[in-house]
């Protein structure tokens, strides 16, 4: 590749820039981060290669490394969820190499990766996994350098822990999404807001009085559950786990298998990290019109391949909209190609949570530097310190006072004389 | 006017009927009514002249009296609502006469109003009032020739109510938005829903953990408030109606004035049929940062030129953002330039709701011919006979099965003679 | 009757004040009337009888009416829904005349109605129109000298109204219930919050994770259905109303049919005015351990007798149950005999409601003596003007201020001459 | 101690046994437990003495202990949270000792611990940490024939963490209130109900419109909260650890600190398992009227010496109130005595919930015989395969089917090397 950046138009960084200037107001604790940053260098002359969705909060987690001393390059964790403009906008301001071009096709992707790779980066930080993967397989001489990895993603951390179960992990990696103010807050409020977001965008469709059945009732399956519910609709919950489900039953949802709830489904998304949640069985018992999505990862959580087998035609009624003709007259709507609905029709997490969960991947770096040579291989969290501390900066940023234990609590939760 | 239509580009016609196609698929009310229409043609030969957003689902309804014998004519109701592949589908494949373009100016708005009465209409149908403002005012040739009018929105209505007391309201309006199906449903779910998604669009903040006032508690604003609350924001009602206020409160809202409210407000949003709800008192109490817009019908909720009077420079973050810079350093971000937000930046109200407005307001046209001459001048209702038939069809369509009354029922609720 | 009353126990009386004056403060309007009672004495001399459950609250009234002048007489207007404390401290610190004893028999019930016609009243207050039907059936002497009535619920207001439709209504009579500081408020979140906690204290079932199903769509079901909601059931609505249907629908509930229903159901309560609203079909697909009850007024929306003729006997698990062993070996269980189950194991409607519902009463047995000679025979509503005051009243004690219209607010409301 | 038990009254026995029979209707997971132990009597000659609430719950525990093969004897863990009808029915019809009374003197309920320790029991089943703290301060020659011990609430977990961490922890400890079937449930939707039900007991007092303070957002604080939501209160939160405050915040709560809060409360509830979570400073802010009361486990979240201090004198205007008049002329309504509100004028933990904690107590119970000699001193959680059992037993009675994964997904699960 001859220049150092592959992205759409160039042209376009002014908007980009003005749209990340928007989303760092949402973001005061990563501004905070990325003003100590700058006084510090902590990652001064580190080589970081980061693939994540290119958007607007990104934008701003580039920015804070690169302050921070870092040389960065990012390329897109997804064909469909960049942002052009924002791609322009670190190209052209930041001088920061991007390689990501929003609906690329799958080898472009890999090329994209590849440029990541390419970087010979000392961390990576990923979401997903893939350049962790990557390294693994096809990099195995850049092991030797690595400081580490970051992840954001649950269904990457899945990925991880399987890899550090069989012993392939070869470095340390910050388990980002492990951290209270990651999981807690952008799986939850994040994903439930912004998938709510995609679909309404992508079909135009009143939830009130609509059965919405939820895959799965981890934290990103019960945010949106939960959002879908505050829109009017009837919740249906699905789900492999007996606690989960359980919670889910008495947290007000109607429990049962995915192939019992299709036959009600007006809508259905899949959020569960896991493969074919959505598959031949649920299709044979859908109603005609049933509009079914994903939220996890991957897009392998709606089993398409075997939706097409089923198909005389496929048409698009609306953008983001594929309307699977079956051959026995039902249609079935599928949206974003069964990719991360929020990022394929809308705009991703807002950038209020990205704040909490960019704030992670930037300390988490930091970390991996400070504690080079520290680190066992395989999977770690960041401190529990780390964490309270961005949840104190973030009420700060928002106004909010909190009781803080007086000598008198601080002994008694010590103490186990007093009696009833 | 040379030809007889004025749109953006007959090239969107396509995409038009496609969205009109997916649109109507949520509608099968308004589907029912088009099959009789069909067959009975009950307004043939009448003159229409429609006043309304030009969205999918008017697309729908314009069809919809076309197939039931109308000449029909639609122009914009809003300069800033109309979907120009709408328009241009309406006209090249229905024939139909639109005088709409997204973003026209307020001469080319009123130039198309005309339009719509050069048409000689014998029925109006108005979205705020606009077409019998300008028959009243414009051209009293044409009330000689008037079966008379159907209005759709809350704001419509109290004008001409005041227009009926100040007796100048010559022939009789069938007042749609008082129907059940129309305010119960539109009013409440459709604003509901696309206010909020309208916001998010605009902005793409997280609503969670925000806090989020709604100018009103009418049909509208209670349907924001609800999903405004639904997505995780703490909900303030500012009202001038104490029991409204109360119930508010009961709802389990905080209730206080918009003065009060500005002062914690993240977000503000009225929607209350009134002028300036957002005055200079609350400007001066706002925080750094606000959001206001405006989900009532006419752009008066928010008093603009107090906001520009006490701004140094408008800049646009995003687009549908006009962010005001304060002469004290504040900035204050108006949405759709306080235009309804659902039209400015999302799609308005989603098609399941405006399937019943829209059946209303063809049930309307066709009582009013079916009435010529029987109705008084001024506003009447729809039968509540026809609202339960909408609501049954409505019932009918989504598979859902109600109680019927039996005799024994029938009778003790006739009777009064039975004990405790 | 030799003495002028009939109670439990006059020793009871002292905790029957203390209770009183509890509730009291919950009821800062009652006490803003009861002070101008005191000064205007509007009832000087009437002779009142009040058919009411005696409560707290009724109570309250009581001492208000009688401050204000009025000859007062309580009796109850349910056999199970008497405060024993409160009749005590009525009779002895107000010499008040009360008839009522908690779980009276249906003989003791009709003596104590008839004492309260023997007091020959010229206002009867009514809670079912028991009073009313009294005095056209069996003293139709006192028509001559009657002011009128005043009804509190709806059941009554349904009787009435059918009494004015066959002419026999031959005195003016406030329907309470018809003003919106009544319904709005004390059939929608006193009976929602009453209900269930009557249903919880009879049984201490958790209701989380259970299936709820409400008969009926009113502002009483519907207040049942939101706290049943929001203690976490899953709520399935049946109604008869096609367009209250639709906004259960909407408003995020299964509706169905009662039959239908019930096969779901852990819980099923009606508030519908009707009769036989769970009948054999209910009973036929009924889960076993399903728990039934009732919150309208009378005791007839469960089909009893069908019940009691399916089974082979009853026995009481805890107070107030009733469990039905089915021929079929199923088991329902019946709370508080098919009764208002917020009075029978609760202690009805809270005092923050009752006293918006007692405000009206109070104001309605003023307004009838001021417009003595002016009314119509025939149901009446309170004027708009004394709703409004009563919620502004409330909403001062409240600590809650409102926005009021400015000047260019009033005008712009009452023109019609500004556009778009 | 003369004779063998300590209760109120024998004769209540019949009633405590319907009751107990009414509550093992909603614990089925506990019933097929039950059918086990009477098979396999793995607690055969066992001497296990329990100190929990005497509720119906858990006398169907302690039924299931003494099937199971234990010599149980049950004391009080609490002077007013004794259902005396139930200890009477598991003294005359189970023959287990019972030492409990509701309203027992403090001295009483010592010498009721006392008995429990005077069993020389081999488990000791707290709620509290009582028996461990009596075995280790007065009975230490019981430690060397100790299976060990189990223990049901956070508060006491706490208490035992910090005894292990000071090493004085001499045997091991069942922690049952890690496992996720007791505290996602019993801590959030039982008690979220049950104090609710508690405080509406106490006062009768409608929540909606009323403001309600939580102290913590941990389980059992956030039912609570969740709960006041959903009954119509305006909820604050408030709270010590920011990652908490910041999830109260995201759930549409206002959060502050309790001296800022309590100048809003109608309700202040505290349920955080600390000390004077309600002090002077939050009684300096505090309105006239608010009621406060506790439902942690221990008396010691309200200060209640503090509040004496101010009070010019003490009335009891309902049963379970004390209404402290202050000095400055506010008067405080204190529920209860500060102890926890959902046993004192409630009835604790509905069976629904309790099904599965006390589900844990009896496979804990088992497994510390199981693993006599083999478990480690301290605290120790019970596995998670007995956790996600006790969830699916639970699932199976309410008739819920959950998807099981396919060999498909199991593998994906397990696998890393697919990509994006």
């Amino acid at each position: 590749m001859s220049k150092n950046y592959d992205i759409k138009d160039l042209n376009l960084a002014e908007q980009g820039r003005k749209r990340m200037d928007w989303a760092e107001k949402e973001m005061p604790v990563l501004r905070l981060i990325r003003e100590r940053f700058e006084a510090e260098r902590p990652l001064e002359g580190i080589r970081v290669s980061a693939c994540l969705h290119v958007t607007s909060e990104t934008g701003n987690l580039m920015r804070t490394l690169a302050i921070g001393g870092a040389e960065v390059v990012l390329v897109a964790s997804n064909p469909l969820s960049t942002q052009d403009d924002v791609a322009a906008a670190l190209v052209a301001y930041e001088e920061i190499p991007v390689f990501a071009i929003k609906g690329e096709s799958n080898d472009v992707y890999y090329q994209h990766i590849k440029a990541g790779l390419d970087h010979n980066p000392q961390i990576t930080m990923d979401d997903g996994a893939d350049l962790v993967h990557g390294v693994l397989k096809e990099r195995p001489d850049l092991i030797a350098g690595m400081y580490g990895s970051t992840e954001e993603t649950t269904t990457g951390v899945i990925r991880l822990r399987a890899m550090a179960k069989d012993g392939v992990l070869t470095f340390p990696v910050i388990a980002v999404n492990d951290s209270d103010t990651k999981h807690l807050f952008d799986n939850r409020y994040g994903t439930g807001q912004s998938t709510l977001d995609g679909i309404i965008r992508a079909t135009n469709i009143l939830l009130a009085g609509k059965t919405f059945v939820v895959g799965g009732y981890g934290y990103c399956s019960r945010g949106i559950a939960e959002r879908a519910r505050g829109l009017g609709a009837n919740v249906i919950v699905t789900e492999i786990d007996p606690v989960k489900a359980l919670e889910a039953t008495m947290d007000g949802y109607r429990v049962m298998t995915m192939e019992q709830a299709a036959a009600y489904a007006d809508f259905i998304v899949t959020a569960t990290g896991n493969k074919h949640v959505i598959d031949q069985r649920a299709y044979a018992t859908m109603k005609d019109g049933c509009v079914i999505c994903n939220s996890g990862h991957f897009n392998v959580e709606i089993d398409i391949p075997a939706l097409e087998a089923m198909s005389l035609e496929k048409r698009q009624p609306r953008t983001f909209i594929d309307q699977y003709w079956l051959k026995d007259g039902r249609k079935i709507n599928l949206l974003g190609e069964g990719r991360l609905i929020n990022l394929a029709s809308a705009e991703g997490h807002p950038s209020a949570v990205m704040d909490m969960s960019f704030a992670n991947q930037a300390l988490a770096s930091e970390f991996l530097v400070r504690n080079h040579g520290k680190l066992s291989n395989g999977v770690h969290s960041l401190p529990k310190d780390l964490d309270v501390e961005i949840a104190a900066l973030k009420l700060k940023a928002m106004g909010i006072d909190i009781d803080v234990l007086t000598a008198e609590q601080v002994e008694y939760l010590n103490s186990w004389q007093e009696g009833t």
